[in-house]
């Protein structure tokens, strides 16, 4: 098994439509990274941080500073995809997060991930150091995966 | 209520993803539509006919020859969104879709309409007439809106 | 000719992108929408009322209420296709667009139309009726489709 | 200057549609990936490697394998942006891409990079070695970027 898939995951799944889909017939490219987004945002509600009202609210922003994606196999028109989201690493003003994308019995078809940084609001004056909010580490921290073995 | 939701319907979901949405701050019109196409994949999967064996078997095509929305209230990241689909019209050779988008308590947010028509696929020799497979009828009429009444 | 390319217009092109493109081989219609908005965005800077200032700016809303569209011909990946836009209808609140794309040597292959509206911005006051800009008046005049002839 | 910028590049030029930016009032992160994309097929029809003949004529597929960017800075909606394409590596079988995004007085604001592996196209029979046409590597090798200074 994939050893980014020790660890605790996020499922989000998802059905690739024909927008998704380009004249080379499979899936293009950048759709992967917006499922990616869309498997983040599910996750980000689920733990307690929707992104709609963090936009909204503005008191913090954790803008995408990095994306990144390798794929392994085709995917197609119509195939049933699951995304396994953890947390890859965690530090005190950023995190990223790792996608693992497997079709029909776990044959794993791409892998993503995405790293986020905490900035402040341009429109707050904020005089306290900028690290990410204590529940909100611990909300990450359940899904992260366990550092690599060393052996 | 709105007489498009006369009949029955075949229920999608989603929720606005943060792609979904522009600089404006609210759903990017366009993407109503890739909604929209969303519900009507679902919709035939659901009915028998998924588009995805019907493209690659390429026995008959069903292209969009047009398609149109009105959008009534702002569609903002975030909103769960209830998409009714019905069939509005058929005849011997085309189809049409219509799509009803509500969020929260059945308030109407946008209405969608897609028009397909049968071609004979490039490849292929048809000989016999053009006309749509009597089992996709019967399976589209199920979900037909009544016609409006007269009084 | 057809005559929705009588009186003056406004040529913006494209090359169809893979991205445009879906698995059946041809651009998927929602991008049609995509492109209309880019050559409505381009019209805009174009007569002097670039949206990205107008949104950011917010003094007034002019939010696309409608929007249709009809495929008359395949578009394929690599096409080059020619834009031409003109002003449909105008009214003192609002104003329609219409989008003819042609392809090759003036082959027409779609037509696409979207509806605006003026509306107050939530956070203003604005005590005045609600009217388009005078200057936006006459600016939009200039590419006005004539009245369709009676004979 | 950034050493990213050694060496010949292609440019490629668009403006940041509305349709490309998100509630968060920005560029959404994966349509810098479609832009990379549109920037690659426009450098492969200057080189005399049209991606659309290529698709078409299926004698040999260059799928993407990998993609990544950096984001450095805010792209917002109506930003006129340069792409630099260069060739950043190449072997016998795949080749790298490395797209340099600019605004305004030649501010780097993005990086972003595609790896595209040379397969066989599975209807055909290929008994040769696959190895990149030599005509291609040539084209390829005008846009390479020098290798770093070792200092």
């Amino acid at each position: 098994m994939s050893d980014d898939l020790n660890g605790p995951g996020y499922i989000h799944t998802f059905r690739v439509g024909l927008h998704d889909t380009d004249a080379a017939g499979v899936l293009f490219f950048a759709q992967l990274f917006r499922h990616a987004h869309e498997a983040y945002e599910a996750f980000m509600a689920h733990i307690g941080f929707p992104l709609p009202e963090m936009i909204r609210q503005g008191e913090y922003h954790l803008p995408l500073v990095s994306a990144q994606a390798d794929y392994l196999a085709k995917i197609s028109h119509g195939d049933d995809i699951q995304v396994t989201v953890q947390v890859a690493q965690m530090s005190t003003r950023s995190f990223s997060m790792a996608y693992t994308f497997t079709a029909g019995r776990r044959k794993t078809v791409a892998h993503a991930k995405t790293v986020h940084v905490l900035i402040a609001h341009p429109d707050k004056r904020i005089a306290a150091p900028l690290v990410l909010p204590q529940a909100l580490r611990i909300a990450l921290a359940r899904y992260q995966q366990p550092p690599p073995a060393t052996d």
